[in-house]
């Protein structure tokens, strides 16, 4: 019998599933559509069936001690998704509560940056780490917040929206409402939207001034870079240099051991690192220099489930 | 025989300690001038010796349980002063080490902020909260972050330097070397320089007129805003937004249930809270919205010392 912690990841168009060991070894896995059914129960059905299904099908006799959760706006502290803008169902979606009615396990659910942070303390390169920081680069920016050895989930479960500091009073617009948040500079649309800019305000040529910007991708403009494309490079400058300059001040908050980056856009490497460890140490306090390491994170293709799956075995180990 | 824990309060003029109970009852007190001793060892001598005179005046047997210490860089992991700008001695001052040789009792140190967040979890108005935050107002900003029910230190004992958020990039100039801290508009100092910015911008008649810079105090800014001269007015309407956009931010970190404030501008009371209010609301992300409570700290005059002591009994009670 191998006790396992059932992960799950629920995005946008697929859920993934894993059944995974204290050690993080991920001994069977599945996934099925996300946005296929009306009520959200029969989507929670049709996910239970697949677990069970792919637990049964192992040669090993698992034994799942509960499932960890992570989804965009999932409440550690409600159990529930609150106003997720990508998912169909609208309202509070009692998601922990409908999952245990049917595994009889205990579950745990969290937005997904507190996942992968979770999951980079647990089977990643924060081992030893009580106070580090994980940014999800993608199509926003998420952050997972660890502080004293415990996810920052603040009074409401809420805490670690660091996408939306505000860093250019009146700049972009925002998908909350507001404008100049973090994300609208630094994500996969933050590079985008910065490509566009810099394609008005310089005169040189660029490979990017022939793709549509429904057509852009921010892999495209590292790519560019990465090709020497000068246009391209100042667009990582920039967005690297946004981050660093915010890193600055949520350092001044929490005073972090280690910021790890994870997700498509953290892909770029150095393009991206390099302006950001030159604005966070150009704008940070004194007192912090020199002692933040920003680190790629340890996680690989599995990260979200990995981190969904910590919410289980970080409460059994500890 | 009573149990006490003495709190000493590390200023740049005075030292000031108390015993005080479980209760938050500061039993005896007493004041020594901070800085008169060339060694900082004669000092800690000085201060020893009024400790034990004022416990043994007492008719009660008290009986000292711990030392707790809030100065200005007073680090909680290292228990040294680091770099205190605003004492004699220069270097890493051994503080916990000093006073444990001395008294054979636990001592522990933090900064004046983190002791008044723990002074008002245990004694003041956030006996209940788990996540909360205090600001101090006075010469500087200083900040006490608690969240998951312990002080937030980060992983140097560094963290909670809210005051040195940069919020005007090429701002003014502030004392850590870098420029537009928070705390070059949210503070003492920080309303005089506002005060002689709106001084310059307008050319209405205004009584701070015939006050010069040196001897300007905030108090008299918000006392003639009291009295309805309008630059006044509008000097503290530009702190409280200052500080209003900035606490948006940082409740996009670590959501907090509640921000205390303490010290002597937090004194102006509405004057400053309104605008703090409005700015807080208008700049928050939509899932924070009217959840914040903006309080004035619970804790009189012996805030400090009660902070203090309150990180031996919150160890001892917990």
């Amino acid at each position: 019998m191998i006790d396992i912690a059932i992960g799950i990841d629920i995005g946008g168009t697929n859920t993934v599933f894993s059944g995974i060991t204290s050690d993080g070894e991920c001994l069977v896995s599945g996934v099925i559509p996300t946005q296929t059914k009306d009520r959200f129960e029969d989507f929670i059905d049709d996910l239970i069936l697949n677990i069970k299904q792919i637990v049964d099908s192992s040669n090993d006799e698992l034994n799942i001690i509960g499932v960890g959760i992570g989804a965009p706006n999932g409440n550690y502290r409600t159990g529930t998704i609150d106003k997720a803008a990508n998912l169909r169902w609208k309202g509070k979606l009692e998601l922990v509560r409908l999952v245990e009615e049917r595994l009889k396990v205990p579950v745990k659910l969290t937005n997904d940056a507190n996942a992968a942070a979770l999951g980079e303390r647990m089977f990643g390169g924060a081992k030893d780490m009580s106070d580090f920081m994980v940014i999800t680069l993608g199509t926003g920016l998420g952050s997972g917040i660890v502080v004293n050895g415990d996810l920052l989930y603040g009074h409401d479960g809420f805490a670690g929206e660091v996408g939306h500091i505000i860093m250019r009073p009146g700049g972009r617009e925002c998908g909350c409402g507001r404008r100049g948040c973090l994300e609208t500079y630094v994500s996969a649309t933050g590079v985008k939207r910065s490509a566009y800019k810099m394609l008005a305000k310089h005169m040189g040529e660029s490979s990017l001034r022939n793709i549509p910007y429904h057509g852009l991708t921010a892999k495209m403009v590292a790519d560019a870079a990465n090709e020497g494309d000068l246009l391209a490079m100042e667009i990582f400058a920039y967005t690297g240099k946004m981050l660093g300059e915010a890193l600055a001040n949520v350092a001044a908050v929490t005073s972090p051991k280690a910021i790890f980056f994870f997700g498509g856009l953290a892909k770029a490497g150095d393009l991206l690192f390099e302006p950001i460890r030159e604005a966070l140490e150009k704008n940070i306090l004194f007192l912090y220099k020199d002692k933040i390491s920003l680190l790629p994170s340890e996680l690989g293709d599995d990260a979200a489930v990995l981190g969904a799956s910590a919410l289980i075995w970080n409460d059994k180990l500890n």
